[in-house]
């Protein structure tokens, strides 16, 4: 059995978070970095030098596998603007969209491009899941389904034939924690286990919502069921977690589908999955390394449109 | 002409705030005192005083005006605990359950109850805002109507026959202030004037919107508007306040009912009236001395009981 080659070093860069990754021929992950020089601890001019440091243990000279970047380092705050590609965006449009760099030491640099879907009520884009969804596409031989990365910003897209042809952003993540940390929802939360009853209340209330208005008066219902004991203060926090997770997922979904592939870290997918569950829908979790095989079908189509321009 | 003589030193006693009124015989406001002495900033045992020293100038012994409090100062956090009222509550129920404190320099204190309205999602609560709605009601010889009091937590109070028969709590201004100062969209917001095209933009999307979690795709398109200069910097707040704002209109009148009477600031209900005519709705503002009106109404009900025992 051969050792697999690298092939491509693939690295995930966000605002906040750096992930490196050894790719092999085969898409296979042959090493890992993390750290946490994400986009915002950075200023401008900084990116080759702590790309460099980073990756010195695979490669420290112009020669080595390629680099390859997604993810927000390719945004107006980061390295490069690589400018969105609009809906429908496969394999084939975002590699003719990469954007390269020739950096003084490491040489081409090429960074993915994100997606715009401006077909609906206003502009609406990703970076960086773009590359997870190919990857998970590429991992179970599939062209199409509907794909959630949950968090922050979650984020869902519809794939058919290969390409993204709408995607959706819910700021689920981000409202529920300026809820939980900045509003008077907190103050008879308690820390504790991680609460099964208070997560499906929440998914309840969320099924038997009617107008979107009344997202706003259920996530004050977190207080009352607290203040009349209807609800412990250990359960209040997935409670608020349930209601907002299914609210999302029952919008995301509502155009039909009833399953979807969920791209994310193992808590959070167990959450979404449970969460449908209740609501009769099927969030299955995608494999494991869905960014280095995305970054490896990227860079496998750029090579080849390269060769043959 | 003679001149209303004291009847009532009435107080709106909140988390935050301390509104007192010297209330005349016909319930004309004789004078008024403001100050940030809310309970939250008040130790058990300081309330006596901090009132005493407040109503001073109307009153300075156990003789002089009665006073009537109404608002968070009878909640559990307040000075006395004055258990809820449950829908149906009208001028008689409400009354028939204020609580007395015999305060030592001060004699006798009521304190008014709040309503409970426990029939449907899970239990909501006002305190303060009934007496506020009562007041509307005096002051327009009314028994019925739909009432929103809006603000940090708004509240929607349906009237029927003089009694609130149902209550929502929206968390609207709470969640708006949350989303604009503790999350990414406020960091492409400018201050500037007031922004009647973003606003009217947010009360647009969400009357477009179809299912609860669209308002968590809605509010991250605060951020993609201003990415994309859709809207400008300075118009991103008031989007975000339409949105929401809207959103709360929708549900609290999706059972109907194209008026309702506002009761709040000037800012807030002209705010409110605007998002109403946008969709459609009368949503006219209430007399200005709700406060006072209500309180007048609620003491004279309490006394006529009194004298009836």
């Amino acid at each position: 059995l051969q050792r697999d080659q690298a092939a491509l070093i693939g690295v995930d860069w966000g605002t906040s978070s750096f992930r490196a990754y050894l790719i092999g021929e085969n898409g296979g992950t042959l090493d890992q970095i993390e750290s946490n020089r994400g986009i915002l601890s950075l200023q401008p001019g900084e990116h080759e030098r702590a790309l460099a440091e980073a990756i010195r243990p695979w490669r420290n000279s112009a020669d080595g596998p390629p680099v390859l970047l997604s993810g927000m380092i390719g945004s107006r705050q980061g390295w490069r603007e690589a400018p969105y590609v609009r809906c429908p965006a496969g394999l084939s449009e975002i590699a003719a969209a990469i954007v390269t760099i020739n950096a003084s030491a490491l040489g081409e640099i090429a960074i993915v491009p994100g997606v715009l879907d401006d077909a609906r009520d206003g502009p609406d884009v990703m970076r960086g899941e773009e590359t997870q969804i190919f990857g998970a596409l590429a991992a179970t031989n599939s062209a199409e389904g509907l794909y959630v990365l949950p968090g922050t910003h979650s984020k869902w897209a519809k794939v058919e034939t290969g390409r993204i042809v709408s995607l959706t952003t819910y700021m689920t993540g981000e409202t529920f924690a300026a809820l939980r940390n900045h509003t008077i929802l907190g103050r008879l939360m308690k820390a504790g286990e991680e609460s099964r009853g208070g997560f499906t209340a929440g998914v309840r209330s969320a099924h038997a919502m009617k107008t979107p208005g009344d997202l706003l008066h259920e996530i004050f219902m977190t207080r009352t069921l607290g203040l009349f004991e209807r609800l412990r203060g250990d359960q209040l926090s997935d409670y608020l977690s349930g209601l907002l997770i299914a609210a999302e997922i029952i919008a995301a979904t509502k155009e039909g589908g009833e399953e979807a592939t969920v791209i994310g870290s193992p808590g959070l997918t167990k959450r979404y999955g449970d969460a449908g569950a209740i609501l009769g829908l099927r969030l299955k979790p995608a494999p494991e390394n869905c960014v280095a095989l995305g970054q490896r079908a990227l860079f496998g189509e750029w090579m080849k449109r390269r060769s043959a321009d």
